[in-house]
Order: structure tokens, then sequence, then C-alpha cells
């Protein structure tokens, strides 16, 4: 694909939408329905990365992480690439992956250097890679450089089997800015865009990001909603705006606080 | 060196740094002189790396931070390592060195993982790398895979003649793990230690940060004050408690406040 080529797609993705021209495209179909997507307790663990990304995570915070999410069914941990041994260490054999990241929370690194950390988070038992988007190259119009950088992880991903999660810093994009780099990370090789590192000073997911993002993939690319995700309803008003991943470190009392309220 | 060994001379060095047997090394002896340390707009600028990290710059944001770099005469810029071959493009043949960072902000990634990074960067152009230490291993105790990973790095730096500088992330440690932290520094061959990323919700950079630091250090290496540096006194406090090198994106409205103020 040369240069021209794809800004002419990444702009006709975007102008599809984010102009007014097609009204069918005015709010993802999730969002019209709210109440459908509430879950109980167990439905909704088995949309969470339990997470814990903080740098100052002891070993002993990863193994509280892995048995917590054992207990929950959560659909994966979320860790350092430092503590994949230990997190897989913990959950092998169970239904609960090891998820970790990739050039995070920055994503300005090399993709080499990104693919290199995902490559040996994957020897260590990672099923599942939330790589960052170069968003300064991505704001600076580098768009081939931002889709090599996705594709040099998909690659890599794809050569093991595993899920890769493009993470878009969206409280520090534009609704421009969100849509390509959207497509260009479906261009790269993605399976799942991904709202926030829940690090930025700009903040981390909101439901309109997560709609815009939903709207941009159309039904071929996971959403992950994740920064900041502290309570049930965050959580369920994401699922409802088109999430179908949530992240949060807050796994445990919101699911206690549907079991209290709900039984389920 | 064994485990024990490695154990015990950090308990050493930690015993020396916090204990109160030794009354010379109460203070640092810079800080008994503050007013030593106030410096001419200049002189000040020799000493700064004109910094800007964020995930979200552009490429014009790196040409205006090197401008800006190269007129102030700042010491260096750091700049995150996919901008480094930019900024060496604009600075080559200038006094003004590129300094980059790896492994940042987290820390919490494999050491090879950085040293890739280092090597990169190297050869793109940059003479001083800021790495970050894997805070959470220094808080699980492991302290000769922090050893190793700062080791790792200086292997690849010291080939290429380049400053390794180790981020410490002080306002999420204790006293004691600092001075742990500084230990496990030098004997992995760094030059400098620094106080912190400038992107933990813990904070920044505080004048005791500093202190603690040179007098883990003492005069075998150097200390870099970075983070919510953002005015002349700030930076004077941080040089007077024992810092010789200053991060700051404030670089700018520092200096002029200066030149406005005294001429300098």
């Amino acid at each position: 694909m040369t240069r021209a080529e794809l800004q002419f797609l990444v702009n006709q993705v975007a102008d599809q939408v984010l102009g007014p021209a097609n009204p069918t495209l005015g709010a993802p179909s999730r969002a019209a329905k709210p109440l459908a997507a509430r879950r109980s307790a167990s439905e909704l663990a088995a949309t969470i990365d339990h997470t814990n990304l903080k740098p100052e995570a002891t070993r002993q915070d990863i193994v509280q992480l892995c048995e917590e999410a054992l207990a929950l069914r959560c659909a994966t941990v979320c860790v350092p690439s430092i503590w994949v041994s230990l997190a897989h260490s913990i959950l092998r054999g169970s239904s609960v992956k090891v998820c970790t990241v990739a050039g995070f929370p920055s994503g300005a690194v090399p993709p080499t250097v990104k693919r290199m950390e995902a490559e040996i988070a994957m020897r260590n038992g990672a099923e599942e890679i939330d790589m960052v988007l170069p968003i300064g190259m991505l704001r600076s119009g580098e768009l081939d450089m931002v889709r090599q950088d996705v594709a040099t992880v998909a690659e890599a991903t794809a050569e093991r089997g595993a899920l890769l999660k493009v993470i878009l810093e969206a409280a520090a994009l534009s609704e421009r800015e969100i849509a390509v780099g959207c497509a260009l990370s479906r261009l790269g090789g993605a399976q799942f865009v991904k709202t926030s590192t829940g690090l930025h000073p700009a903040g981390g997911a909101r439901v309109e990001h997560v709609a815009w993002m939903r709207k941009a993939v159309g039904g071929d690319l996971g959403v992950k909603a994740a920064g900041g995700i502290r309570n049930a309803e965050t959580a369920f008003a994401m699922l409802a705006a088109g999430a179908n991943r949530i992240g949060t470190s807050a796994t445990v009392s919101i699911l206690n606080s549907l079991k209290s309220t709900t039984g389920g």
C-alpha cells in the first residue's frame, strides 16, 4: 500500500465514522438498550481483565491479583511484563489467561522493542498483549509508521495465536484521531482496540470513547474499556456503549456490589 | 557475588545512610550553603535536560524542544526513544546532547527489553540513557534482579561510552528503599541516579529525595532531580540539596525568570 493509498483509506474511514451523512451510524446499536447490558456478577467477571499495572506492585500484589482472578473467574489478569512468568505459574491450567502490556504506558518506543517485549511475554505464558499506539506519531500524521508499529507486534502475536489489543489513550486524542487510530489498528492486524492506559493526565475511559471506537471498528474488532472504571454502573455503561471487555483494578468491589444487591 | 553477600552489602549501605551513628552524614555538605548554588541563567541551563516525554508529543513539539535547547545551551534534550533520530538530526554538531529513556515510565519490563531500547537509541544518536528501575522488584526484595537489570543496560551504555541514569521513582519508595535502590544502581554500573519519572500519581521530586540520594551515592555518582520542577527556586533548592542535573519541561520560563530578574 502506498502512503497516498493509506491516507485515502484512512480519510474514508474517518469520514464515514465522523460524517453526518449516514444516520444509521449516529449511535452504536447497543447504546439504545442499556438494560440489556446489565449482567450478573459472573457474567460481568467473564468480561474483566483484572488489572494491576502499578510500577510499585510487588510479587505479593501479583499473587493476590491472580488468586482473586481465579476465585472470581475473570477473563484474564493484566500484569506488567516482568510478572508474566509468576502469573502464568499460578494460573496455568485454569480458564484465567495472562494478559500483559507492551510499550506501556507511553507507546513512544520503537516497534521492535514492543515486539520483543511481547515475544518474551508470550514465551513466558502471556496469551493477550495490550500494546500502546505511538499517539505522538498518529498526531503527527505519520500514518504508515503507526500502522507498521501495530503490524510489527501483530506478526508476533499471530504466530503464537495470541490476542492483540491496541491502546489508543483516547482522552489525549480528538474524535477524528481516535477513528484514524482504530482504522490503523485494524489495518495493522489487531483484534481489539482499547480506550486508555489509565495513567494519562488527561484521564481514563469515557462512555463516548467506547461509542466512537465501536463505531470505528464495527463488529470486526473487540473494544476494551479501561482506565478509571471503579464501579458496576460505569462498567455496565461501557458495555452498553459497545465494549466487550473491561479492564479494571476494582474487580473485587465491583463484583461484590453486584452480589450484595442482586445475589448474582 | 552471592545473594547473601549482596544482601549484606546493601544492608550496610542502607544502615550507613539511614543510621544516626555517623553525624557527618547527617546532611549533604552542599545543603549547608544554598546561596552558593544560586547560578546565572546560563550556568543553570548547562545543568538542564530540557524534557518532553509526553506520549502525545508530535514531531513539531520535538523540533521546538530541540531548537529551544540549542538557543538556551541546555545539557541535553530528553525525548522518547522513537524521537531520538529526529532530535539527533537537529542537534548534531552542537554541544546539546540527546538523552532518552528506557522502560519509561513503568520500569516493569524485562532488562533485555530496556537494553534493546537503549541500543537502538544509541545507534540513532543518544548519548545519555535514563532507564527506570523495576521498583516492584526492589520492594519485593529481589535485589539481585534489580542489580542485574541495571547491569544489563550498563553493559550496553559502557560499550558506547554513553551515560546511564537510573530513575528510582522516589515518591513511591521509602527512604530505605531509595538508599537500597541507589546502592544497587551503583553496583549495577550507573553513572547517575534520578529522582522521578514525573508521571507517578505519588508525585515528582522533593528536596529530601535529592538529599537522601546524594547521601546514598556520596560523590561517586551524579544525582538528577526531575519531576514537577516548574520554577527557578525549586531548581536551585534541588541543586543545593545535592543534585547536579535537573530535568524539566519548564526550561524556557525558568531561564526567562532569571534573565528578567538578574540579567544573567
